[in-house]
């Protein structure tokens, strides 16, 4: 399979073309951002990092009927999957408050919820990914209702899922941000990424942080941080 | 019934004590505030209006079988009403896209919707009233899941009721904003106000501003717009 064209150059992610209409190559790069790209580094083996970690998510999300985009890892960088349409949301769970959440309504930190709390903001960087509801998805046209209904029934399916699986490694899933397409069929697919960029991760007995936030806050070093991710997720 | 202790001095309203624990007096000020207390005026007579337009709007809801907080009318700024624990909920409802959605999206404007849109924010001043979700809600204690279906339904009701009354009156009913309060049995009943303070009114035919946006945007006299909609009322 050849790399063809350039079709996005995301924050943490390009994706090219390839010589098949419905499949494009998602390449990892070593850049993280955060605060909607107001704070920008990079670091050396990011990239291969949390490829590696989110190919073993996608490949246990895949083994318990979920559907996603991925169809082969290519190499330490780059994976073959379905072109689908993204639904411009993020689709977020929070099953203990933090984040933006606490910011953005003065909610105590830390609260952990009987019943995991399902957001979805718009993927807009001009008006900072603003929270929106099911009505305002609809309103606006990011997606039918129907649509809507699905990607939250599978959105709370994969929250358990990952749960389980962060809790075999001693880690406890704090919250998370995914993305779905659509694709020419219109199957909706779990799309982009399942990484420590992407999900808060606290250690079961410590607290300590595995997550983007030792970047976002200044806490300690990503990539040696990742690395412990990956290693409690080989060592299983 | 006498004016006991002064309970509460909020933006627009006061309310006062009586001799009975389960029943406080409601006054109307004359006071506009818009962009969360920011501007702030006074008009000689607004109070009047608005509880005059309010107690014929509350009149008509009642009669349609929603559940008010309203015993009964005192006088010319005064009611009578139950005493309730307010939900801290701006319980919201947009049949045409415009304000606060807009801005926070870049949602095109004056978008006519096929269904509203329903929304909640936690009504606290210090957070700017921050748009919230029901599972937002529940985590935070402000109602209970069937609190929440139980306001929803409620208000879209109010809305079918509103949005024919004021079509009647040549006024489209843009969006609207309500409160709810539950009393010391349990029920869930519509309080606060209805009225050009609360509600966007656009006319029918020229889409001139019958509503505090006159106020907010410095484009019209406010006592002179809120007693046309009440002549409106009254002639019809």
């Amino acid at each position: 399979m050849e790399k063809g064209k350039l079709l996005y150059d995301g924050k943490a992610k390009q994706v090219y073309a390839t010589d098949k209409d419905d499949e494009i190559i998602m390449h990892y790069k070593d850049d993280a951002t955060a605060g909607n790209g107001v704070k920008h580094d990079q670091f050396a083996g990011k990239g291969v990092l949390n490829h590696t970690i989110s190919g073993i998510i996608f490949d246990m999300l895949t083994e318990a009927g979920i559907k996603t985009h991925l169809i082969k890892k290519l190499d330490d960088r780059d994976d073959l999957v379905k072109k689908v349409e993204i639904f411009p949301l993020e689709v977020i769970v929070r099953n203990i408050t933090t984040g933006s959440f606490c910011k953005r309504t003065g909610c105590k930190e830390g609260l952990v919820l009987d019943k995991p709390i399902f957001e979805i903001s718009y993927k807009n960087d001009e008006y900072g990914d603003p929270l929106i509801n099911e009505d305002h998805a609809r309103a606006m046209g990011l997606c039918t209702e129907e649509e809507y209904e699905e990607i939250k029934k599978e959105t709370l399916k994969i929250n358990e899922l990952l749960k389980e699986f962060f809790l075999s490694l001693n880690l406890k899933l704090v919250d998370f941000k995914i993305e779905f397409g659509k694709d020419k069929d219109g199957n909706i697919l779990l799309a982009d990424e399942i990484s420590p960029d992407s999900c808060r991760l606290w250690d079961v007995n410590t607290n300590q942080k595995y997550d983007k936030d030792v970047f976002r806050q200044d806490i300690g070093d990503l990539i040696e941080t990742y690395k412990a991710v990956l290693a409690r997720m080989q060592n299983k």
